[in-house]
């Protein structure tokens, strides 16, 4: 059967390590910024600006973060918005068409006519902001409030993006295969159990 | 590093199986109906009753699952579910003095200092119904819409039990280490992969 492992998680929880760490525990594809530069390829937008619509960052989409609707956004802005989520919707479809993990996007619902294996990684808090303070960031320096900050607004715009998009609510355990934390967890220790339950599951 | 593992579970999703095989896994304890003996013990009461206690079940426990708190339960009563509460308390912490796999009773609260490796197992609703209609009870002969009721009964008591003891959510992502759907799964197939998380999450 067809692999196609797609990766929720909470801003800070090693979800894309695992996913990155399952594709080659697995020796298959994956998936991750690569969409949203394809996405930018098909429509012409900025990548700073699909990034926006797809994590829906205040900064980028300020109508949607503090309006409950689309209703507040503009027909110009929602025009390019159902732009970015008709390439998503492309890009991901045509990139599950080999084995692959993919983190993000709401490609479990995308995909949801191929039954994928749809894992969700969490962890409390205080772990999240560890593991976010000890990575290296692209050039920022960031003091330990805005850390904190950007991973409440980071979860915030996941799930108000994936229960828009979806009409489910984002890690929800009934959307899920399997639902991980990563709490004082070595991600690397435990991917080859979850490779195990995946290749079993999907056999 | 001890290794304590607590299953909670939904009614049909095959809780019990995976706990089983996963201690034989293992090779360490299993305990879940022994507990329910083990407080008939302790306290004098009959299984039955204890069972309509840690489990809930309306026709044993009708002033809690009519009423939203224990204020509806009369002195005596009362002072009877404490009783049990506190034996399931000893029994459990007792039992946890070596390695082992204990399913529901709310092992995963009461053991919280020991830092159990805390499993929820659920299905969906048609794939736990097939459990359920599968499986052979003891001398039971349900029709599909009493298995159906029986469901949702025992779900319902063992979240109102699971709350009321626990000051937590029953089933919610942040009250356990894994979360595994078993929906059109074969138990005993992930039962290795699980076992591996397990052992390298508590190394």
């Amino acid at each position: 059967m067809k692999k196609i492992i797609t990766v929720g998680r909470e801003f800070g929880s090693g979800g894309r390590e695992l996913g990155r760490r399952l594709a080659e525990e697995l020796g298959i594809a994956y998936y991750d910024k690569e969409i949203v530069s394809g996405i930018a390829e098909e429509t012409d937008f900025s990548e700073g600006y699909i990034r926006g619509v797809v994590e829906c960052t205040p900064s980028k989409l300020h109508p949607i973060t503090i309006g409950r609707s689309f209703a507040y956004v503009g027909d110009y802005q929602l025009s390019h918005i159902q732009s970015v989520y008709s390439a998503q919707d492309k890009i991901i479809k045509n990139l599950a068409r080999e084995d692959c993990v993919i983190v993000g996007r709401c490609a479990d619902y995308i995909l949801r006519d191929e039954n994928p294996y749809r894992i969700f990684v969490y962890a409390d808090f205080v772990s999240r902001l560890r593991r976010c303070t000890d990575r290296a960031y692209e050039g920022e320096s960031l003091s330990e409030k805005q850390i904190k900050q950007r991973i409440r607004d980071m979860d915030k715009g996941r799930a108000k993006y994936y229960d828009y998009y979806t009409g489910q609510r984002w890690g929800a355990r009934e959307n899920y295969d399997l639902l991980v934390n990563t709490t004082d967890v070595v991600i690397k220790d435990i991917v080859g159990g979850i490779a195990d339950i995946v290749k079993k599951s999907r056999a």
